[in-house]
């Protein structure tokens, strides 16, 4: 039987860039498979913010090629009785702290095979309490990049951690709240509403303009493209992702609007 | 006749490090072509500044092996009616937006062919209005990378954006005013001196020493090294893309002078 | 013979993600070497700061294949006397300024070989006085993952600098002063208390409780993992590197007690 070898991993950690531990991980994820690619999705994930993970890699985990192998370290409770899990769904594989930080993703998978990572075959010799990254993890990955298969690494469970994505609150006829969901490095403010949701609002309502309300500023606008809000200080339009964004042309909103994660956003329709 | 394949494909973005966006242009590239080697130049450019990019490339691009590919995705005009472009040197291939980002290094280079890239079957099947690098450039470089000729990508065009490498202003006999190009990590101050003017000044004017004026800062000292100026405060040396840099001895002279991008220099010899 | 090549060169610097200096290297090595995996290590190290790279490579080398080649490149007195070196020990490559950044690694290593670099055919051909990691590091590494011998770039040495490992001050029966080696992203204090070191401390002592004293804060608890470490506002463990840290549960311990390298910890025990 022929064995599916991957050639990709990709890496989204919370360890920032000045720090040993990512190359650690890379070290021994090519000490066993010296032919595998890997690709950095981000290492700047805020420290712990498993949501943030999820964010980063529901945007970016699907251009790869089938058959890739996404790594997650966002790890607080690293050494406890959290399980390390292994996901398999049509087109990927998932090795990341069973802690919801593949919630994200695996809610636009079919899941084929979820597996508590056990197998200590599979791991370094030395397993430490505060680095499964590079100990678990890494060789996992590696071992899995070389064509063992998923079902190998440990027991196969049903359930394993989920975080909720931020849902859309109806305050009203015409009216919901929404949040800040992530603010990018050119300060544009991205919500939590989608393009789709969008379409349904506008539908039942009826409604023909819209007001979205952060803080003290209101928005009114919606464009296609940032250079169409040229001519707007603040205007809406749907980011690459599909999510609703708050964006200035060449600027920083997040700057204008002091906003971060979690704000509210009320959204009028009228 | 033999497809003539490229192995590198070298980003350079304002993307920063934290987003999805870089990861999603990587998967995109790799799910067309999965042997191709992607080299990251920067993505760390002050975001939509065209000049620093340029720059940047300049200063980078042509280490790199010959049929390199160079894609460039600082783009704030994104979804307008700037144009796609692919520029084939002598030595290069270059993928940016129309915007003027490539014009330092074009200048150096011996300009075979210039496309603008509007052939869809090579993009992404869904091409969003904000997000061209990874619906647009990251395919067609993927492509051209498998060894589709650059002239299938588009129609080829003769004129393309340029913007001007700033220049030395004359302002007597023995004094011009120069400027601020860049402050790099250790903050050298690089100015648009470089080193070939310089020799024509000397020449020119006869002149045997130099002041070199910047705020209330004076520099009169050249050295070969930085170490040759552990005894100064401040001084000048040409630097490794041999442009004229003002330093200081395992410091940052940015502390020192308070300097910015754009900030002039005089210089006055005697 | 079979010439050894190895396909990995890792690269550790002080030179930053915003500059053209690690791209120009990155080039200049796939130009010799189009086959090499070029893995990056860091390049935040603080600008010319030996230790901490040294600190940094220590951590991180063992993890690579044997036969990986690391390249770092703090050069704070690039241009000068001192001498670019090559090191060979049973596992693996160094190559670096002569200044010391070596030493924490080559501290566990068994040398083979050390080589003052001088072999101009190896190195770009124009020489620049400020940027050797450019014009000899690369290229030499280049060369040597092609398989040159080692003893090709150069004239054997015996002896090259060495820094030294901070270590632990005795100041009585039962106290000792170590101190802050490393400061991590997520605000852990790592100091310079191995797990070997604090072993035969207790073991000597025969002490059963401890005392870590840091400006006016002190620490009392040692756990196994930072989960573990919940309950208490601040706590000791070994990370792993196998050395002491004052940590906090997901939260920055740094921001908490103000600490910086260098500083020092008090060891009481009792």
């Amino acid at each position: 039987m022929k064995k599916s070898k991957s050639r990709i991993i990709t890496l989204l950690t919370d360890f920032g860039l000045a720090e040993p531990y990512l190359a650690a991980m890379k070290g021994v994820i090519l000490e066993i498979n010296p032919e595998v690619n890997i690709i950095d999705i981000s290492h700047q994930i805020e420290s712990h913010s498993i949501a943030e993970a999820s964010f980063i890699l529901l945007n970016s985990y699907h251009y790869f090629p089938s058959g890739s192998i996404h790594m997650v370290v966002v790890d607080p409770e690293v050494g406890s009785s959290r399980r390390p899990l292994l996901v398999q769904t049509e087109r990927y594989f998932f090795i990341a702290p069973d802690n919801g930080v593949l919630s994200y993703p695996l809610s636009r998978e079919r899941v084929k095979l979820a597996v508590e990572i056990n197998r200590s075959k599979y791991f370094l010799k030395q397993v430490s309490c505060t680095f499964h990254g590079r100990d678990i993890f890494a060789p996992v990955a590696a071992w899995l990049s070389r064509g063992v298969e998923a079902r190998k690494f440990g027991s196969v469970i049903k359930e394993y951690q989920k975080i909720r994505f931020p849902s859309l609150e109806r305050k009203g006829n015409r009216q919901w709240v929404a949040e800040v969901l992530h603010i990018d490095k050119f300060g544009n403010i991205i919500s939590n509403i989608d393009r789709s949701q969008w379409r349904l609002f506008q539908i039942e309502s009826g409604a023909s303009s819209f007001c979205l309300t952060i803080g003290s500023h209101k928005i009114e606008t919606l464009v296609e493209n940032y250079h169409q809000g040229k001519n707007h200080k603040l205007f809406a339009l749907f980011g690459s992702s599909n999510f609703l964004e708050i964006s200035s042309y060449c600027q920083s909103v997040a700057q204008i609007i002091k906003a971060k994660r979690g704000d509210k956003i009320k959204i009028t329709l009228s």
